[in-house]
């Protein structure tokens, strides 16, 4: 073990008091907020300290480039950097998110370069290519709904009107966010330049179900570190029941048309048929009620829904099956319900070759790494269909991610470390 | 019927841009809301205009006095005002509510005094006593969760304590909102010397279920005013349900602790459970799910409760049931909960005498107005534990109230203004 790798640990407790959220616990940390561009500015400021030359792309997403030495380079300095090694997560947070989720990644990014500066000053790592670390936006959609939305913009797949469109929880579009923090609404989209220069993509991310913490993995020598294999394919919709708004005391029960009751009907069925269905997770997490009064019977609510399955015809019908179930439940209310889709991506399988590299490099540090599916989305997942794309997640004990208990002990973040060192040193 | 009566509809319109709820439709006016503070000023100045003192007291209630003229009275000012006829209102809305809920009885209030003070001009009127018109702050409890907060304080019916620790949505406590409005928190609570210059109190009200727009109350000649004969007696709860927040995709059906499908479980119950009690309506117009985002199963929903029923013993056991299925929707989803009683009113029966006196004037102008009941809480309400309270309501031919739909014909305010006046001038 290197002592440089263990920066990872005084990297993450720098930023351990920015964003915390005293009121649900844990941290927020949305995409803009004064706490994720505090974190932003802490990047740039950990990449300049290692000599690293950053820029922010037209859809936001930071770069940090470790380029190959001038004497070294065959070409112009853009055109060594078509085809590079690049490594990277993201800093925003769900509302009353853990401390790892992103930031572990892009903690142990700057670590591994760390290592990997070390070795190159020791002359024992002779790179081929550049490597770059990068922090993408939004990757949580926690602010404007969709998820990994800067490396869906950088990749074209979503439609640009449709992101600039989007909308915060404040009435703020995307256009006006970007604009506001100096990004021109008028280039925000696929970027074919900036995707060029991705030849690999390699994201560390901390594990978050029970992946590297069942029974089995918990036994001692457990490994501490997986590859991923799979991301299960995730959609997003929206289902807004609409009734007649109402005096609480003053309606009768008969003269209702409450679209809080067809929504609480379809939060039962959502559980329901999920459970039903191996290997299906469906959940409502959001669900607001309009005007929301306690003393009011609502006149809409709005709930969201996150389901997520590994076959995407499975996926498919399960939507198609609860949304059947929400306009039954809505017309015995005398309400009407309303579908949309917020974000649909199919089931991701890593580049089998990438995968089988990062596995070996990263069994040097923890022999039993498992390849491990995930349920999780990620901005790799959304590269992948583009470019050959990999994960490394190191373990969670919790078993918790999306809320205060995530977890991740600091000897596995070095760990995690010297695996994405070792991965990208064979890569580089 | 006098000219001066159709000053409500001209108030009415001076004030219909105020507070207006983009979002939800109708006004979103709670108290100490820009909206609600310029309707004070409004009020104020129309007070004025009118020749009345106004004073604020020590809770915020505004009161517009129309005192005995200084020859007519034997006493000194203040001790004139002991035992006067008040009439009035509010002028905060809940999130999304209508246009009358409140201000109509202060419209309607202040065009009263115009036809009396006309009256008295034409030497047609004789009277006794002085008129006050008030405003009461916090009516809808839609800021700080207590309905009738401002009519509480002064009559004593809350824990001066419970009302200062209140905290609105922001966190903000009802002791620093009230600083901040230029009140001293030290002197907030029970004011008998305040109470006690209220001989009688009269409310108008624009009615807010289907009481006067029955298909009986329709047909041609049906009346557009009634006098008030009980409220309904009118609880509510905060249940709170705690579990496991975690994440969407990683976490198995199987290995959920999810409140929101608890918090579901008794959305249906609490409609179940009332429908079966005769009389009774039982709500769930308030969710809130902790974090609240589409990708993280909630640790956390609190769901607020408002129950109401003409016997108190019947209210009391139908929250006993729902609260009990509440625990057990809750252990079957491996969460807890926990019940917050925030306000509870018994059934309130109005003075028989006063209202019977209301009724013999307001038939003078709605020959077949009727004694009625409602399910909505009044300041009037809160003040008929302590003096001889009566309300006046006018018809809202939607049925519609707490909501935009919410309405009142310019006939029927007019009407209401004209049997309003005939009450105060029989009991002046």
């Amino acid at each position: 073990m290197t002592e440089t790798a263990s920066a990872v640990t005084s990297l993450m407790a720098a930023i351990a008091d920015v964003g915390t959220d005293p009121r649900r616990g844990g941290y927020s940390r949305p995409v803009w907020s004064p706490a994720e561009k505090d974190l932003r500015s802490w990047f740039l400021q950990e990449a300049h300290s290692r000599g690293l030359d950053t820029e922010e792309d037209r859809n936001g997403i930071l770069w940090a480039w470790w380029d190959l030495p001038a004497g070294r380079r065959v070409t112009s300095l853009e055109a060594s950097r078509q085809g590079a090694l690049v490594t990277g997560s993201h800093l925003d947070s769900v509302p009353g998110g853990g401390a790892y989720d992103g930031p572990l990644g892009v903690a142990s990014a700057l670590a591994a370069v760390d290592v990997l500066q070390a070795r190159e000053a020791a002359g024992a790592l002779d790179r081929r290519r550049p490597l770059a670390v990068a922090v993408f936006p939004e990757e949580e959609g926690s602010r404007f709904g969709v998820a990994c939305l800067g490396s869906r913009l950088l990749a074209g797949t979503i439609p640009v009107e449709r992101a600039l469109g989007l909308r915060d929880a404040a009435g703020i579009t995307f256009a006006e966010a970007a604009r506001a923090e100096g990004l021109d609404p008028a280039h925000i989209g696929p970027d074919p330049a900036a995707l060029a220069r991705i030849g690999q993509f390699v994201e560390l991310h901390v594990e978050q179900g029970r992946g590297l913490n069942t029974d089995e993995h918990l036994s001692a020598g457990a490994p501490a570190i997986a590859v991923g294999s799979t991301i299960l394919g995730h959609g997003r919709w929206r289902i807004s029941f609409h009734g007649q708004g109402n005096h609480a005391g003053t309606t009768l029960m008969s003269d209702r048309c409450d679209p809080m009751v067809a929504a609480a009907e379809t939060v039962i069925d959502v559980r329901r048929l999920a459970r039903v269905q191996p290997e299906a997770r469906a959940t409502v997490g959001r669900v607001e009620p309009v005007p929301g009064g306690t003393n009011v019977i609502a006149s809409r609510v709005d709930l969201w829904l996150d389901v997520r399955h590994p076959e995407d015809e499975v996926t498919a019908a399960l939507v198609e099956d609860i949304w059947r179930h929400a306009q039954q439940a809505a017309l015995s209310e005398g309400c009407t319900a309303e579908l949309t889709e917020e974000s649909l991506s199919g089931t991701v399988h890593f580049d089998p070759q990438l995968a089988a590299s990062l596995t070996e490099a990263v069994r040097r540090t923890a022999p039993a790494a498992p390849l491990l599916p995930t349920g999780a989305g990620h901005d790799a997942g959304v590269l992948a269909a583009k470019v050959p794309t990999g994960m490394i997640y190191v373990r969670n004990p919790s078993g918790v991610s999306h809320a205060p208990e995530e977890h991740v002990e600091d000897d596995d973040a070095v760990l995690g470390v010297h695996a994405l060192a070792d991965a990208l040193e064979d890569l580089l």
